[in-house]
């Protein structure tokens, strides 16, 4: 019997209703062969550097894809069956065609996920395949697969050019050397692959293996850290370093989003017991941990007001909800889980500090759909620095694009919004993110012009803004904005524009 | 001038689009003539038991259903003008012909709700009325209804047969006798009504009653409770006798989600002092009761973890809002008002410890939207042991339904729900439930095809999983599951899969 | 080059399923033309008094509107440009033609937003300009406005009544001498124009200003007012004069809702401390003045149950976010910023000792969605003397009103719910919203016809209902509904009516 199909409809992700869809795809024709701006994503550095064939289907599409694994594991496959490697080394499934036959025989587990579009989109668009995975079609594909990712037109660089990508972010460590950018660089990628500063690590000062990275972070810096005022030079000079790298932005994961900045004699005497800690001294408390955290965001916020790096923030994430799990796989493996997030007093400091600063960019994204219209719009509708990123993580699929638009247009517009971010790891989904992003909103910019709240120019012009200026111009703070504040006077500067 | 005909549009509840219909239809066929499935719910057993005839229309449709008395109340109808008996015996209308009378002159009140989709449903099909209720209409209308009352095809063993009810699961509380159960399970319905094992009332510590529902629960398992150790072998007793009476499930309905465990000698403390309370002795701090609530949900998950019950949370609930309707209703009568919702950190000591048990499977129910694709999807997107259940109490209804499927298949896909349950006490609508849900999920899958999103032949199964497969499947861990899992060590079952 | 026209769709804001606009359409007929009831607003009352010509374009339609601005604000344009004055009295723009160059050259911000629906209507219906907003349009509409505000049928009062406003409830400090009211009254207003009796300064003890306030309730009372009790005599005088102004309501905008008693010797402990703390003693902690506020939004209500005026809540925003803003502009200039909100344990106080009383009606509003399935229309769905308000702030468009039907009406149903109510201060915009908010619930009440869930006659009546019926009947206690609560006795009042 032959098996079904696997094909990419024209129509896909598009509104239902006719007279709607037909307004879509006129909107869609607008930016379907848009370049691609990814500036906020994780894909491996090294990879592009190293320019090599990927090793298998499996190790390339199935193994590091975290969407993919927790959904298997959700329904009983364990992990060593689809490879993941232990951390003490212990057995795992080793042949990769087993992994990508317990792969496809699954594959109705992933109907109505985002995984199931993305993945339908790499395996006809990027290779070609036409059937529809399953246990009977598995090996088809794989071999499918295997013999394109031996052509040097599937090689990390060629794809790269082939999707389009006009400009991609990397996440990178504080103390990355960045060594695999200036080696793109010097082979003319400079511009178009561009680090991201990640100090994480750095700011929780009770997490055990703070001293290595201290001692690693004075390593790359060249510089001492033995108080705080030392730390905040040394992430100082490390910030420079990824500036001259090419970075635009900075990224920041903590639980919560309290930006309190403490007194530097307070911050002084955590740093000092954190480093006595390392030494054999008593742990710095929690709550005084967490409050160091709000206090180096704050300083990262003044940092990015003075250096230009657009500050992210990517709250509200319980990391490693499955101890055991976390032991024995590594962290941040399918078991972070989102908590309730807040934002209105959290980011209240560093507003009404920098909120109005003609120099800082501030992009927030979050987990927690409640928090769009109740917070973030109504904060982005008003201070100048505030960019809504894309739906993140979870909520980045054809539904959660959707409500985001509806619930976010009202009292932010659309240029409060960065217009998509695509926050993958995945390289081979990049174009299919994009192209997601781009179906939705033009299904939510079409009905705005069959409902007649909006006119078909704008619709057309508002769809290219999202999908390409919004995001290039997100992480560049626009010249037109910083034109229009220039006449803030000097003093005033951070304050309201008055 | 006769009044406006009542009638079941073949078409309700399906999505308006033309062509989003016509597939909904085709996906809808493949479910509507199915089974039911009803594996939680509140049906009276002793009316099952008994199996006389139904009293009246008033007292079958009206009194007892609080979706319906609180709508009513809700615009200033005293409970008893419809016959809601007072816990002091005070007067109430007892006259079922005037109740039916005030029910039917403001069937206005529920334009746009599920009581009105429920209620058309068990009019028109259960009933053949063909009239809208209305003051004009309601005695002619209860005539009808009273006269098939008298019928024997209208009696509830004969409708329960009529409904295509593969299997009924009562709640019950873990000190019944569970003689009704017997009784039918002799007279061939072992198989088709079982019952669920509900501990709430002996789990709160500092309740009022606590000391005598102890009492009974001595008196029901023959063992002595004194000390901890064994409240829990008498727990563990009254399990092991709702699973010889074809028990599948326990359920749990506490304000919070906590399920902290505490140490044994705590947890002794707190039973002594309970023990000692009844005996005037100073109370259990509330502090005190609320930790060991959240110890015996551990305890209770443990217990699943080797008997197979499957364990249900209906957790978020602030019962009894008005304290002055309960004392003179009776608690639970329609003052039960949800609040924020949290699982994340609640059920971590839960999952952590029984997330990967191959023998563990936990339902988790919310009145709380919020949770749906914050918490709840993905949580039930990495464990293999959680399903989320159906959208409960206020919820269940066709946006209700909707907006579930909308926020959790992305990220907890279809198979780690339950597919529908109806949580329903009013036997008459348990068909009305079902048939809504079925319609809902044709919808939502039928939106999935027209948007490319799903194949027609996927919907169709994944309608019959949703209608049929997986709620018989999630309360009765399946085979295949097992087998998946059978390769774990038993030195790490209940650990992660690696 | 033609600029593009600018023009009201007959079907805007309908549904784009062509058969659910066609029932729409029908719908909306049925409501386009009744009055408009706008009973809770914030238009100025001197305004109106006065009835002079308003002075030009952007002091009428820009300078005033914190939507607008805080839009423009967002994307970088400084207050100062858009004429904002500063508490300083430092220099803004006062070239009122500047100011809606500024505006007008970014017609773009608004795209998807209601500011933008709304002004396109005042544009269109009550100014009648044919061409889209634009920095070459900008002169051109200027002159077109500015011409009709000089004639006299462009005047408030004319515009009032042609607006077709039956009656409109300003909101007024409790310390108003509400004379403009009595002028208006006089010359025929009296039942149109009604005052809102607001408090709120006077119930937050730890405010700077405070005693100010106090001193101008004495005056304006003629009663002392040194002690808690006097407090309440003079705030009871006060209300008593709004009643004989023809006030319907008070509101009540506090950042919780907890609504929790506390004894009266407290209460005079907290008022005494504050009236010493204005002489120079230290002052009341702020715990000790939220408990303080609670108490006072108990004895509101109990004060509502006895003179029957209906108590607003619009709680949960966090006012002046930006405290360098609020210092430069003044307080509530668009940094007033949403913050998640709790009714089910806020409310519980009031509710049971006044939810059923027959005197007694609250009207709860919100800007945080997340309540509406989850507290508000459980609460609203069962106690009489609560209602929920119009989606509130932002959430007063069109995406937001849609939302708040889906979320609330399986519940709550719609006659729990008041109907629309406006919440503006932009006058000419009172037409443009309610026409928006008719049209969304035609949209709804389509949707729920096509999806045969209601039939059309009783959707038409129903929108009525929402549009004209509801709002006028949620302000004035219906007869009916005290017809059915008379029976209760009268040592009951207050009570659950069993």
């Amino acid at each position: 019997m032959t098996p079904p199909a696997l094909t990419l409809h024209p129509d896909r992700a598009l509104p239902a209703d006719p007279g709607t869809r037909a307004v879509a795809r006129e909107i869609l024709a607008a930016t379907r062969d848009l370049p691609i701006v990814s500036m906020h994503g994780h894909v491996d550095i090294e990879v592009l550097e190293r320019d090599e064939p990927f090793s298998d289907p499996a190790h390339l599409l199935v193994v590091p894809d975290h969407y993919l694994v927790r959904m298997l594991a959700s329904q009983g496959v364990p992990h060593a069956a689809l490879g993941v490697p232990r951390l003490d080394g212990g057995p795992v499934e080793t042949d990769p065609r087993n992994i990508w036959r317990t792969f496809a025989s699954r594959w109705d587990l992933f109907r109505g996920t985002p995984t199931r579009y993305w993945l339908e989109h790499v395996l006809v668009d990027v290779f070609g395949v036409g059937v529809r995975p399953s246990a009977e079609t598995a090996d088809a594909i794989y071999d499918q697969i295997a013999d394109a990712l031996e052509r040097p037109d599937h090689r990390p660089l060629a794809l790269f050019d082939r999707f389009g990508i006009e400009i991609l972010a990397t996440t990178d460590d504080a103390t990355a050397t960045l060594d695999p950018h200036a080696a793109l660089a010097a082979r003319g990628y400079g511009e178009r692959i561009v680090p991201t500063f990640r100090p994480d690590a750095l700011l929780r000062v009770d997490r055990p293996g703070w001293a290595d990275d201290v001692a690693l972070l004075e390593q790359r810096s060249g510089l001492p850290v033995t108080s705080y005022r030392e730390l905040v030079a040394a992430l100082e000079q490390r910030r420079a370093h990824f500036v001259a790298r090419g970075a635009r932005a900075t990224d920041h994961g903590h639980l919560g989003t309290d930006t309190t900045p403490m007194d530097e004699a307070s911050a002084e005497r955590v740093v000092a017991t954190a480093l006595r800690a390392s030494a054999g001294g008593p742990p710095v408390e929690p709550a005084a941990a967490r409050a160091f955290e709000a206090h180096m965001l704050f300083q990262m916020a003044r940092m990015s007001s003075e250096d230009g790096l657009v500050m992210q923030l990517h709250p509200g994430v319980l990391r490693d909800h499955d101890g055991t799990a976390a032991a024995v796989l590594g962290p941040d493996l399918g078991y972070d889980i989102p908590v309730a997030a807040e934002f209105t007093r959290g980011l209240r400091p560093v507003l009404e500090a920098f909120g109005h600063h003609p120099g800082f960019r501030m992009v927030a994204f979050t987990v927690d759909e409640d928090t769009y219209s109740r917070e973030l719009a109504p904060l982005a509708g008003v201070y100048p620095a505030l960019r809504l990123g894309a739906p993140w993580w979870f909520l980045d699929t054809p539904d959660g694009l959707r409500r985001y638009r509806e619930a976010v247009t009202d009292t932010a517009g659309f240029a409060n919004t960065t217009g998509f971010v695509d926050d993958t790891r995945a390289f081979c989904s990049i174009p299919a993110r994009h192209d997601l992003a781009r179906r939705i909103d033009a299904g939510f910019l079409a009905r705005l012009v069959v409902e007649h709240r909006l006119e078909l120019d704008e619709a057309l012009e508002t769809a290219v803004d999202l999908a390409y200026r919004f995001p290039r111009d997100a992480y560049a703070p626009s010249a037109s904005t910083a034109r229009e504040l220039a006449s803030v006077p000097a003093g005033e500067a951070g304050q309201v524009p008055a």
